[in-house]
């Protein structure tokens, strides 16, 4: 497909987008946000704190709503768990990281809590203490602490999303705020987008009636943005995108196809079931397995050493792109 | 469609159906539930307790999966805020509820916490506990005290699903579980169930390629469970269930026919826009219109004069089917 194709394509997706609601509220966010020098961001900034690094992590599963007044739609799996785990590898690696995620998805230092915090952490000792079960304590430190930390000194700004609209309006919006950071800019593209949707202008307004017989839906395939994102929105980022397959058969197959003809730094490729476990870095310079270190509590998950890899990268790429 | 008919489609969809998970350990959290006495709930029952009462509500949309390993799956919008609201008045009134709730929606005594608890409630003293920033105190009290004594208590029983076969499963084990106790038990179905699904047989594997052109999805009905539910799980339980609907033209004349189809006892009847101010309740003894009374700010939610209608209903019924 020629780029004019897919440029038209994507104009004719934003232009039927429903608009996004408070969009200048968000841009003023993230404007504050990117502008937001070290010496603003309090005592908490770390040794290996630089200065320029900014990370955009996109993370949860996005909707395409089925009706206008949306009732019904359709999903894509995602927990939110990998990108809140490699948000807080990013902080730790001195990025200030815009988390663009799902609304209800995993977020970051949550991780630990458990599936209900309110009825499982906590006890009132009095009338304005409250007392954390010492076998959560850890958990709730990090999740009320170590967040607050990072939003408070301006390493972390959080923008929910649910339709697709919503994110790809959104991603566009933080792409042109970041365009100035160049190459010390980075999407980490771990949501789960969707591939298919129902144009806008072709949706039942109402909800879809549940008469009789079965339902037949045509889905439209999404424009691939990432091909617009790498050669109009920020040419000059670091740009991570991610492969996620149920067969593993054909999942490098797949990563490597993405790799070239998104022109991205690398994919992140991963199978369902072991995702946890590891996952492969599929580049120009050749595929790296990484896995999780069993042995250290603390670095335990495998974006400890997928962040650290991918940082290392990125420095990289600065360092060419400046010489 | 004769009952034949239904029970027919009913037998094949759970014969198609994917096993539930830990189906030994929901049946023993159930019947632990239903053959506790008040005598050992504790102190904190009110005077008005009932202590053959007990309601299922349902709450929360069901997701049905468009592939066996899932990833994508189409979604029924449900935030379970009536169905967490419905609970609360419930346990006030002196019922044992079973909340059977999609995973990660609204939880009783939760709806007044903000978006993001850990980040706007809290901040640490020292070593364990935890201060609650005045602003948030009464809800974060409601969520632990109010939370953790409805549980301990013995007068809530949660138990989550994510898909249709999840749900329709457990509601069964639930009806069955519920059969001794009779017409003191209720089910209050609040929750968005889908109308349409894919079935499991005729479901591919893998994750749906994503290659050139539009993507057709067929969806069969869900055959309705209502008439099972009423005719063979439960037949003695006091039956509400819901309808919600976008146009407001049809929404009585969608709702009446419900109530004579499915022979439940109440439908509980709103628009999508005004659900949080308004709901009729459509019974054989004619519609009647529930609002939300402002001025009382602790009764300021539609879900307090709509349970109080419906347990005097239930008492009437209970009085009736023992004479």
């Amino acid at each position: 497909m020629s780029s004019e194709v897919v440029e038209d394509e994507i104009s004719s997706f934003f232009e039927s987008s429903p608009p996004l609601k408070n969009m200048d509220g968000i841009i003023k966010k993230l404007n504050r946000f990117i502008k937001l020098n070290s010496s603003s961001r309090g005592e908490n900034h770390q040794s290996d704190w630089r200065e320029e690094d900014r990370v955009c992590v996109t993370s949860g599963g996005t909707t395409v709503p089925l009706e206008q007044r949306c009732v019904r739609y359709i999903d894509n799996f995602s927990s939110g768990n990998r990108g809140a785990a490699s948000t807080e590898n990013f902080v730790k690696a001195g990025y200030a990281v815009i988390f663009l995620y799902r609304r209800g998805t995993c977020q970051p230092y949550c991780r630990s809590l458990p599936d209900d915090p309110f009825l499982e952490c906590f006890e009132f000792r009095d009338k304005r203490n409250i007392q954390v079960h010492a076998s959560h304590l850890e958990a709730v430190k990090l999740a009320v602490m170590d967040h607050q930390a990072a939003v408070a000194d301006g390493r972390l700004l959080k923008l929910p999303f649910s339709t697709i609209y919503e994110y790809l309006q959104m991603l566009r919006l933080i792409a042109t705020a970041l365009k100035d950071v160049g190459s010390c800019s980075m999407f980490y593209l771990a949501a789960a987008v969707s591939d298919f949707y129902v144009p806008w202008e072709s949706m039942t307004e109402h909800k879809i009636e549940s008469g009789s017989g079965p339902l037949d839906i045509r889905l439209a395939q999404v424009p691939k943005m990432l091909s617009i994102l790498r050669s109009n929105w920020a040419p000059n980022a670091f740009c991570i995108s991610f492969k996620l397959e149920t067969d593993s058969k054909i999942l490098i197959e797949k990563a490597t196809k993405a790799l070239q003809k998104y022109k991205v730094h690398a994919v992140v490729a991963s199978e369902l079931s072991t995702r946890k476990e590891e996952v492969v870095v599929v580049s120009s310079s050749g595929n790296v397995v990484v896995r999780r270190d069993c042995d250290k509590p603390d670095e335990s998950i495998v974006e400890y050493n997928l962040i650290r890899l991918i940082v290392d990268r990125h420095s990289t790429y600065i360092k060419e792109s400046h010489s």
